[in-house]
């Protein structure tokens, strides 16, 4: 992986300076019609090792390209913000949107790498970091990010040769101290897992570019010519090519049997029995709300269900429960101009709540296997790995330590006809009823089956569904709020360990 | 001020039994009005004394309201992201877009109060805080957001049975402790501070409500009546009210003269002396950015100018002397569609940088008496009142240690038609000229003169304008990073204090 940058390389002054002047042209061209067509959006990935050019790289992309339109992020410490959510929210909130070029100065590369070099991580903790960062570049790229990794590598006689360069002049003399010849001595180590890293994390669609960078000229030269290649294959590209190929098919329902009509949807409670144990249990999420261990947690709640399957007036009793302060809701609709901009799930992962708090989704990333697979918004490609990008993400929400909890509020055709109906004569409920809600109504059977679907693919150990029988409201808010309740306490007992 | 809820009021439960479900369902008719017409935004502010209903007041709100279109947040201490930013930051991130509703439990009102109570603000130094919440509140009010002020009193008398009635109870006698007695002894002092800053910052466009809050009934009818009462009000209005109404004229231009025609537009200064002098002024301020002291600093820096003035180039030079990874750019174009639901400054505040960075605004809230004037997108009331935004804006920015620079590059009207040339010639360069550019320039001397009222109404003590003779862009340049230089260099001596 690193045998071409172990070669010595050189370019000299005349060839540098012959080359440079196009190169530049080139790549300001190139970054004025990405801005133009605002088709995708690019992302710089900067690792490697100490003093083989990084921040140099970074700096002269700056002078080469028009910096007005290119931002460059380093990820040192994180922010008491990012601390309190998953790992990965710290590079979301930071991705470029389509346009323009973001550089990541070290990003989720360097906390496994250093980690395990350090003795930190496991051999298979690395791995499973490995497959974590696989599957999101997968999603990035998947979703039309272009990707652009360099990794700057040093052989272990150039590493040497320059901290002694710079140990002998007096001006940079500074710059070398027991901490930087400690560093050199884990240079196998470093080198080792370094080397698997790359390797391991190289794919078809996100390679890792290995670059010498004891010379600075073909340093500069090498990045230039990758990036501009990189950038010009895309903005050339005639007909853009659909990630996922052809997907595998479904499970298919060969006896008409699936999950949702096995539900007895007809469940019920009286309106007394209701008032008695709604209370109770409102309190008793109340009171685990206000547990001290809670200031270590976060709830997210995701609610989809039928038209008319009572979803606002379940989350309302959720809501009822909580202090206003710790509770809030996305009303998940129609993506804003700077959603849109961004990788699907960008939309959500924006939103995530800090250490303490309820966050209720009213709706959800579901969209995209739900309505939009039904209604055709979304292509197939795009949908059917939307699966697998919803279950990593719903992981990396889970291994953070959120309490996840998803409902489907079911109800049956008939009833929501009387539901329809019923709203259409209630006059401050007829805004609630449109035409839509009778177009999808039509297409019953189609979201049945993307139902199952997703049930199918995305009711994982971490992130169950609960299917809420919902024909009779009472018992439908009812075991929301137990199943809730019940989610929010195993959650307490895992901080509590 | 206080006076009315001085009386001690009361709500039997048969009247409330009887009003609360109509209050209930018209804020909620309300609520879904202001969401479909997303006309407008509502904040409610919620102050007052310990014990007084605040929490049950929002609890209570959620449960009358549709939750999910409504945000409570409360502030408490701040988060380290928040810190390194203006005081005002961590509001403008939470304000509501139209057509949401949004509760802050304690805002810019509890701070002041407090200080001023506990002895840590002269009466001096409230004063100045409650000015600068008027003319805060002023604008937001101003941009259309409808605020909603409740404050929440307790009499002495009320204050001293709540405490001694939950020290009697069992369960609530935890609630009690020295902490809250020795609070009570302050009340004449917090009362004195509250009802003189509640009095001040009552304003004819967002007054105080003072409500009562020992009876629950009485404070929730109260509460609900008034806020269905100030949100009928908007959604019924007709024709909006323009804020503003005449405003006074600008400073006539008599004789001709004015601050552009008083440049010198053609210093200059050769290529030879302009590279040694670039790299002097490069290598300056890259190590004033290096200095140790700078991680307690952020500059802001904005650039405006006639078009093809050099913005870009001057902006690329000081790029150039910066460490990539400290400082970013803003390319101000049109709003998006989250900006548009905004008041107007919103899309520049979300832009502040943390401390230890350099942001350029390559164009900025100068738009609105620039361009917006000009070509007439604003109204006359909008452009007239946002000098003054402007300048409370920048004022709360030099205030909280951000060295604010503002550069207006001036080329004369010959150099303009030059460049303009130049662009059609060169083919890398077309995409910078469109027909805009030409239709701009008829506009010379209306572009001159919003210049020139602008200079005159934001060049302030604190945030001069520099005005940069730009016919030779490397006199540009050098003046642009001079300037630039001695500004941060100062900034840093304040630090350094």
């Amino acid at each position: 992986m690193f045998d071409n940058a172990e070669i010595a390389h050189e370019v000299d002054k005349a060839t540098y300076k012959k080359k440079e002047p196009q190169l530049r042209q080139a790549l300001l061209d190139a970054q004025y019609q990405l801005l133009r067509e605002s088709k995708f959006a690019t992302l710089i990935l900067i690792g490697g090792v100490e003093g083989a050019g990084k921040g140099e790289t970074v700096n002269l992309l700056h002078e080469w390209m028009d910096p007005r339109h290119l931002r460059t992020y380093s990820f040192t410490a994180p922010s008491d913000e990012e601390i309190e959510r998953p790992y990965m929210w710290r590079f979301w909130r930071k991705l470029p949107p389509r346009g323009k070029v973001g550089i990541f100065f070290g990003a989720w590369h360097t906390q496994p790498i250093v980690g395990r070099a350090t003795g930190h991580l496991s051999r298979g903790e690395l791995d499973a970091r490995i497959s974590e960062v696989k599957r999101f570049e997968k999603m990035l790229t998947d979703e039309g990010v272009l990707l652009v990794k360099l990794w700057f590598h040093l052989t272990k006689k150039q590493q040497k040769k320059r901290l002694e360069a710079l140990e002998s002049d007096k001006r940079t003399r500074w710059r070398v101290g027991p901490q930087e010849w400690a560093l050199f001595k884990r240079y196998d180590k470093f080198s080792k897992v370094s080397e698997h890293f790359v390797r391991a994390t190289s794919t078809g669609a996100a390679p890792w570019y290995v670059i010498n960078g004891a010379d600075p000229r073909y340093r500069a030269l090498t990045v230039g010519t990758t990036l501009l290649a990189a950038l010009r294959d895309r903005l050339d590209e005639k007909t853009p090519s659909k990630p996922g190929g052809n997907p595998p098919p479904l499970l298919p329902s060969v006896d008409g049997r699936n999950v949702l009509r096995a539900l007895k949807l007809d469940r019920k409670v009286s309106e007394k029995e209701y008032e008695k144990k709604l209370e109770k249990l409102q309190g008793r999420l109340n009171l685990l709300s206000r547990d001290p261990r809670f200031k270590k947690l976060s709830v997210v709640a995701v609610f989809e269900g039928n038209d008319a399957a009572g979803k606002g007036g379940a989350v309302r009793r959720v809501f009822q429960a909580i202090d206003a302060r710790f509770i809030g809701s996305v009303p998940v609709a129609a993506p804003t101009e700077e959603e849109r901009a961004q990788p699907y799930l960008w939309r959500f992962w924006r939103h995530l709540p800090r250490k303490g708090h309820f966050l209720i989704f009213d709706r959800s990333w579901y969209g995209r296997v739900l309505v939009e697979r039904v209604e055709g918004f979304a292509e197939e490609s795009a949908w059917m790995r939307a699966y697998q990008e919803i279950n990593d993400f719903e992981s990396d929400l889970v291994s953070s330590g959120i309490v996840l909890s998803k409902f489907w509020l079911a109800i049956s055709k008939e009833e929501q006809f009387r539901r329809f109906k019923e709203r259409e004569k209630t006059p401050h409920k007829q805004f609630k009823i449109t035409e839509e809600d009778w177009r999808n109504r039509k297409k019953w059977d189609d979201y049945e089956r993307a139902v199952c679907d997703m049930v199918d693919r995305t009711s994982t150990h971490d992130a169950p569904w609960t299917l809420v029988e919902a024909n009779n409201k009472y018992f439908a808010r009812l075991k929301v709020l137990a199943t809730l309740a019940d989610a929010v306490e195993q959650g307490l007992d895992r901080v509590g360990k």
